[in-house]
């Protein structure tokens, strides 16, 4: 029988990502030992009720003492803290890697503080679900999904090898993109789309109470699909819009001039702009279909 | 063996959801006989071939001669065309309903066309898929969603009611309300849910063409779900827009006033803003989990 991939992977926050991680690792023997490190006690109670990870505490010392995988899954406005938290505790030749949703700033915020024998390779998995916590998680989640890793110029090939194998072990296909591209390109595929949700519940939410009782009765038209998204946790979403200010405001802005195009069309009744809108629109959902990723 | 609810339905325009009724009605045994009237001859031969009527053409007056339940199924910009073909040769004491997503429009468009002789139920089954056409539809759709019934006043109970046990036969909850009240809700639940879904696509389109091929590659991340909104039929919403213009451009009013409020938090910083709204909509997902509409 082959060694797995990592002798010890400690998971840095059990949410649904790195509670899926653990239940893949586990399920294609990727790990010899998994560990979390997770500054709530419900959470590691539960990732250990779960028995997905051998084990669970706040106590980086001891956590990180034979880690060789160090995942970081916690909301990306936590990553000074986590860097400032795990960075002296860091075994030499170590990887760390995070599953954030931006990757500048986690570039800003968690690099500073790792020493220099680490080696850093930022990923981002395009895949979860509305649901939160290790609860929410399952061994399948990567399966067919994209992995982006944004590993600054330089990093060691070998570390980069090493996190390529384990989300393809895991399912994944990989990508290799610069930060700052990442960042512009999720702005779009997914920070955009779940302010928009976020932004249409809300404006259901302050609707008159009578009213809102049927936005929810008739809800099936098409606004529930926006409530799926806008049920996302609070604080991993507030994190992704501080942290990817520049190029979410630039995707809004976009977006904006677009809808005014359309209400505008609306009033003036411009049949055919319209129709020539909502025909376009089809091509890309052929092409997603297409790509096996609908 | 107890007789049919109708001898013979006419199904005017036979597209995803009067197919749908095709399919139910005859599962269910509601008819003693089911006929389509549709311009489109590639339309009455698919019907024909997926054997969901027994006769199918343009001749509105063979088609209409023995029909006691008409449910007018075409884009509501079609209405006055409609009613104008088939207003000469219906029936004395035949209920004409109608499954379109606007119901102002119907009324205003469709009644003066129809004689005093018959009986006028606009309806609108809360029930669809992004798919259109014959192929598409299927027995089940309307199994568990809810049915809206904008009878005028005046309207013969007995008409109704003959329109709410079909619908009941096929699954649905029925609701009454008035016609302008239903084209507020569904401009809420439905129209802007599609007006923004198609703006975003859009948005996207334009992109630069290398991104345009990573924003379909990452699409899970967000963006897939609008694009399967945006993929509904071009006339059928084109239709939509227009005649609901007052209660659309209204919403958007709203949704564009919350969007730059949040806009202006991601740019000032504002995480509590930010998260607050965040927590405050999932309320909304929860409540619709609750109704079963999810």
């Amino acid at each position: 029988m082959s060694s797995p991939l990592f002798g010890t992977i400690c998971l840095v926050g059990i949410g649904l990502i790195n509670s899926s991680i653990a239940r893949a690792a586990r399920l294609h023997g990727l790990a010899a030992r998994i560990v979390t490190l997770d500054a709530s006690e419900q959470a590691c109670e539960t990732a250990l009720r779960l028995g997905i990870v051998d084990a669970a505490g706040s106590d980086p010392a001891a956590l990180l003492a034979e880690a060789d995988l160090i995942m970081v899954g916690t909301p990306v406005g936590a990553m000074a803290a986590v860097g400032q938290a795990i960075g002296p505790h860091l075994k030499a030749g170590a990887i760390v890697s995070d599953v954030g949703s931006v990757k500048m700033a986690v570039v800003r915020d968690l690099l500073p503080h790792l020493p220099d024998t680490v080696h850093f390779v930022p990923g981002h998995p395009i895949a979860g679900t509305e649901h939160s916590g290790p609860e929410a998680g399952f061994a399948e989640l990567f399966q067919g999904r994209w992995c982006i890793l944004t590993p600054l110029p330089g990093t060691d090939p070998g570390a980069i090898d090493k996190v390529t194998q384990l989300w393809t072990a895991m399912g994944s296909m990989i990508e290799i993109m610069e930060p700052l591209h990442h960042d512009k390109v999720l702005a779009i595929t997914s920070h955009l789309p779940h302010l928009i949700a976020y932004t249409i519940v809300g404006t259901a939410s302050d609707l008159e109470g009578d009213m809102q009782q049927e936005v929810i009765k008739f809800s099936a038209s098409g606004f529930r699909d926006f409530t799926r998204i806008a049920a996302s946790d609070p604080i991993m979403w507030r994190d992704i819009f501080l942290n990817n200010k520049e190029a979410v405001l630039e995707i809004i802005q976009r977006f904006t001039e677009d809808l005014t195009a359309l209400q505008r069309a609306i009033r003036w009744g411009e049949a055919e702009t319209l129709e020539t809108h909502f025909r376009e629109t089809r091509a890309i959902r052929r092409a997603i279909i297409d790509a096996k990723q609908a």
